[in-house]
């Protein structure tokens, strides 16, 4: 028996069972070559030392193990929270285990991120969106590791990816906002660099003010990070303009509300004296008062198809491309006409 | 060299550089054993290969990891994330890597995510609350792997935990709202079973009922999982009793908005016809309509402290153990003296 205090070892569990190490060893990693009572035994003796396989040794010999890893740009962002439960449910439910880093919206860290996974064995990767340096596509061919891409859905990525069209979808709202009259828009977006994501909304809206004949140089462009307080700063930067817009577009939900917030500290009205948009569907967007006009995306949906994916690509060699998802704009009670129509 | 699209090998490291498979092994394990430049040519020839030592033949080598394991009860309550963001934050600067998992409040599903990480190489865990079997106390032990609870604070816990009284901080706040003459108290909590902060906080109130000479069995209590909607579907059916209560405690800030926001299509003014209270201060308690009275608690002090104390744990043979932090009540606008005050 080893040492008292010290881990217990393969011999231990041996001894226990009453089998050789040897049997041991096909239990742990070859469980269907053994005789079912002689596994029970092992399983027993195991469960009963709390006997921990040395995973290095154990990677080592069976070179599988049936985790993946993720890295999100951060855990405060509900978005991401709703995706990644969806997705580890449905990895869950397959006998995958999910580990998740958050990279800070750092390029940096996510590499740093990505060779720690691989290190430690993941069988493959998700990551969030386009912006990263190409080696790390070299990097991930050279290890071998199956990557999917989610939340941004580009045609031609280099990896493939499940996730909608943040331009299209974007450019949709924006259209629909230009319709109802109005021509002096703000925008209060996340920060671009190194967020595709955020960057493409901004084309979206620039997109739809060039279709309506509006010169996209005219929209005010904020951009803040995803922060409830940073969307009511930046709503008083973008009002405290000499001729302020009519209707503020923002990046995101969370933007949105802070926005919402800071109009009724202002005084005004939403929707008659100011119209404001969001962008993602969180619960949140139907609570906030007024309720707000925003983008729906399907985040959990999302999660479940990037978990299939991923499996289909590391279990049965699919490619993991997939369709982009749809979004569509949900009306609510902050976007309306604009006060001079 | 290796095979075209086969990874690179510490073989191919070492031609490369011009230097033995030893001298590159020693780069990668002991750097401070090798000259400089040495150590700056095997490095570059690592980047421009992509080289990824096998992680299962370093660790069994060198014993050492530098990756702390966290488990959270769930991605999507915005507490942990904003916690483990500066556990993070406080981590990386000392050179630890993060990987969570999430357990969907199932004791069962934490205890096969302990057994993934350690098996993975976490030098040291994270844990939420103390609802666990204690066999898991006993693996750790013999594991020899240093854990931390976080985010309930009991004296007499099994291991070292940092976090707050949970039980004496929602006391206090039930003290305050029945000192302004309540007697009539609905109680929203989350799910205890499992969750050991929902049930203190639950204790918390009966508690400061009895201190007030009530009955504590006079309190309804309903327990919902933890989403905006539960707030509000259990606030109707908290108001549906014949003789509805005066003061709603909520467990926390998200069941806190749900229940406003009810209220209000219900047609009542909170706090002039019924008061409402949340736990928590996220940022949704400052923006909600109107302000939410709550209890603030420093989760990223908590998740800052957590990191210190985990890594003295493992670095000083520290024990983690700490005093608990401080909370207190930040009093807004949704909690108000009783209608027949």
């Amino acid at each position: 028996m080893s040492k008292l205090g010290s881990a217990p070892t393969l011999d231990d569990v041996a001894k226990l069972a009453g089998v050789s190490t040897a049997t041991v060893s096909r239990c742990l990693n070859n469980p269907g070559q053994v005789v079912e009572a002689t596994r029970l035994r092992v399983q027993s003796a195991v469960d009963a030392l709390g006997y921990m396989p040395n995973f290095a040794a154990r990677v080592m010999a069976a070179k599988r193990s049936s985790t993946i890893g993720a890295i999100i740009p951060t855990m405060e962002n509900a978005i991401f929270a709703r995706g990644l439960q969806a997705f580890q449910e449905e990895l869950h439910q397959h006998g995958y285990t999910l580990l998740v880093s958050s990279s800070a919206y750092e390029p940096e860290i996510e590499e740093e991120q990505i060779k720690t996974l691989v290190a430690r064995g993941a069988d493959g990767l998700l990551l969030i969106g386009h912006d990263r340096h190409p080696r790390i596509y070299e990097n991930l061919e050279r290890w071998k590791i199956p990557a999917l891409v989610a939340w941004s859905y580009l045609p031609d990525a280099q990896l493939p990816c499940i996730g909608f069209d943040n331009r299209a979808a974007m450019a949709e709202l924006a259209n629909h906002v230009i319709g109802l009259g109005h021509t002096r828009i703000g925008v209060i977006s996340g920060i671009s660099a190194g967020n595709d994501r955020a960057r493409l909304r901004i084309n979206g809206i620039q997109d739809a003010a060039s279709q309506h004949g509006l010169d996209p140089s005219d929209l005010t462009i904020i951009e803040t990070p995803y922060e409830i307080e940073n969307g009511a700063s930046a709503f008083s930067e973008v009002m405290s303009q000499n001729i302020p817009p009519t209707a503020v577009l923002c990046g995101n939900d969370v933007l949105a509300v802070g926005a919402l917030h800071r109009a009724m500290e202002m005084g005004l009205n939403v929707p008659r004296d100011i119209s404001i948009t969001g962008f993602d569907d969180i619960e949140l967007a139907r609570i906030a008062t007024p309720a707000l006009t925003t983008v729906h995306v399907p985040h959990r949906e999302m999660g479940r198809r990037a978990a299939s994916a991923l499996i289909g690509m590391l279990e049965n060699q699919a490619s993991g491309h997939g369709n982009p998802l749809a979004t569509h704009i949900v009306e609510r009670q902050s976007l309306g006409p604009p006060p001079d129509a």
